[in-house]
């Protein structure tokens, strides 16, 4: 495998984007990328994109045929993966694995989601997809509820408390409010979130992220090559992919996501470094628990203290390892398709030193973690500032 | 990159599956292509998965981690492509390129459609998302009209005539016929076409591909070490893929699919071989008239020499190049995700001798062509029997 380095990266503002469609999107993440990468679009030889449901929201499939068309860049091969939420993070990895073989020298790697062209509840259908259709979703178990047991189970067995989980949420939208990009810029309080509306119990409205619309790309090239387009090149050291059963039921475990494990556990093999040598990083925090767990499944902390890290400010910017510093899926937005691909744009502003009000000082190695479904697919990827 | 070989194939019967549903059929086809390649799964490193509309047709996404689940194969990378039509041909060559890198060894590629749960109506909308849902399909253009705009064109240029569209059908139903697999079994003459009901003129409905339900599996593994696993290794000598704008009126020419015409050059460039080189062929025949140009696209014949080449028996089973010995998607059936991996599954068995009563004698290369919308992808592989 050659080395390969991220030397564009963007995103569009996330947010309910009623002016602008799914074109828009892609457009200007795609041309903003090309232009971070001082590029002008010639030198790109393919793109892989991550939607999920884009049938069923837009009424478009073919996704990926249409962003290389609308990005002028026909006719270069242009591949849509789909893993549910994980879509973005399997797009990079298989964009980073296509120029790590030498297949490809230059890729954009692209994510995407337009949420808000169908009414919320068509939304939270389309997005039961992401989980087992027959027996969870067709049954009356949306997302929220499958993340509900959850939650009930971890603090069960570890005494994980409501508030514990409101305190990611507190955090998340701390670190959002510094983040012009993000869809929600305000900032709440744990009161906030414990008076919210139940969703599902445990979970209230402010455990939950939130329907968004958004994109975001990467540009992708061999390491040796990269500083021919940019001056702080971010290598991807790492990707590792992993699977696990599509329902909740058939897990063994309900508090721990095996294929985080398992992917977490070949991606540090791979790169050759521990947990505490991450600096920073972007999990997957669909909900609140989901980040707790996301602690204690990368390493970051041992099983069942996900809530005690999250209360001693273990996480926060200013913590031992800051964690969603974008403001994650909950305060950032989360456009399915793209918060895979947005966790790496978050990591490379950071890694190049260009976070500003949010930057972790001195920041030299990050990790994203993008999963699908309940847990059925997940991407664990670590970057380092290029020497 | 290293070599790679197909070691084992299967497909369900194609046809309208009343009786299973999506997960049976990737169960089916998966176990039984595990099978043909003497292997207990216990071998398997990844899966690449091709399905097209699953979140419209079953309301299921996350399909590969799904595909994963049901084969007993967690927790191996699951990863789903989609291109419309060419979701199997993208998976086919995302699947290649995997075990030719060195990144896997050994590889499962699957197709699947389950395009008999929802009312005919709805499934065409569904494909309509295969091209521009919102120039083309929102104004009224589905498939049937789009080839339609097709042929008409190629009649005007090139003088080509209905009785020679016809002529397609008459063909694949008849080696459909010898298919146990194809979704259809009978034997249809020209006058029968001309006469079926006209869907958008001069496309009537036997010069359409029908919605069909299936599953195809290949199983991809390293040609050194093929002979571990079958005796009748089929090496995969090029795969390439290329795209196009996602609307039919952006296109400089209604009667070329320049992705066809790109990635057929590569292909055949990387393959080292002629299209006359080429002893049988399955081609994306969605409507009769697409089968033509493919001729013409792939190099077989002259521009606009397709509707003689067919009329002179040119691609018949017995003739100078069989072209769709399955039966074609006209005959065979067309369970969109599952096409692109069945025409491999048919050149396979083609290769290896097993094709029974509609074998083409001595067939040493083959090549699959799969065409996503129309024409905004396409993928050409070139298969050779290893010595």
């Amino acid at each position: 495998m050659r080395r390969v380095a991220i030397v564009g990266a963007a995103m569009t503002k996330f947010g309910e984007d009623w002016e602008r469609g799914f074109r828009d999107l892609i457009a200007e993440a795609g041309v903003k990328a090309i232009d971070d990468a001082n590029m002008s679009g010639k030198e790109i030889d393919a793109i892989y994109g991550g939607t999920m449901a884009a049938g069923r929201l837009i009424g478009q499939e073919h996704i990926t045929a249409l962003i290389a068309d609308y990005m002028g860049l026909n006719p270069i091969p242009a591949t849509r993966v789909e893993a549910a939420c994980a879509s973005g993070g399997v797009a990079l990895r298989t964009g980073y694995l296509a120029v790590g073989s030498g297949l490809h020298d230059i890729v954009v790697v692209g994510g995407v989601e337009k949420m808000t062209d169908v009414p919320v509840g068509d939304a939270a259908v389309a997005l039961g997809g992401a989980g087992d259709q027959e027996w969870e979703l067709f049954m009356g178990a949306t997302f929220p509820a499958l993340y509900a047991f959850i939650a009930r189970r971890h603090m069960h067995e570890f005494g994980t408390t409501e508030e514990q989980m409101a305190m990611v949420a507190v955090k998340n939208h701390s670190n959002a409010s510094k983040n012009p990009y993000a869809h929600f810029q305000n900032v709440i309080s744990v009161r906030d979130v414990m008076k919210s509306k139940k969703v599902a119990s445990p979970l209230k409205l402010y455990d939950c992220s939130p329907i968004t619309d958004g994109a975001a790309a990467l540009i992708l090239a061999p390491l040796e090559k990269a500083r021919k387009y940019t001056d702080t090149p971010i290598e991807i050291i790492a990707s590792s992919q992993a699977s696990d059963t599509l329902a909740l039921h058939h897990r063994k475990s309900l508090t721990t996501l095996n294929a985080t494990v398992e992917a977490a556990r070949k991606a540090y093999n791979m790169a050759g470094v521990k947990p505490n040598d991450i600096d920073v990083c972007e999990v997957h925090d669909c909900f609140t628990i989901a980040e707790i767990i996301a602690y204690e499944d990368l390493g970051f902390v041992k099983k069942g203290k996900g809530g005690r890290a999250i209360e001693d400010g273990e996480t926060a910017l200013d913590g031992r390892i800051p964690v969603n510093t974008s403001g994650g899926l909950k305060g950032c937005g989360h456009p399915v398709g793209a918060t895979g691909v947005k966790q790496a744009v978050e990591i490379t502003w950071q890694l190049r030193g260009e976070a500003k009000s949010r930057q972790v000082k001195g920041a030299e190695i990050g990790l994203t973690h993008n999963v699908g479904g309940s847990g059925a697919t997940c991407v664990v990827s670590i970057m380092r500032r290029a020497d």
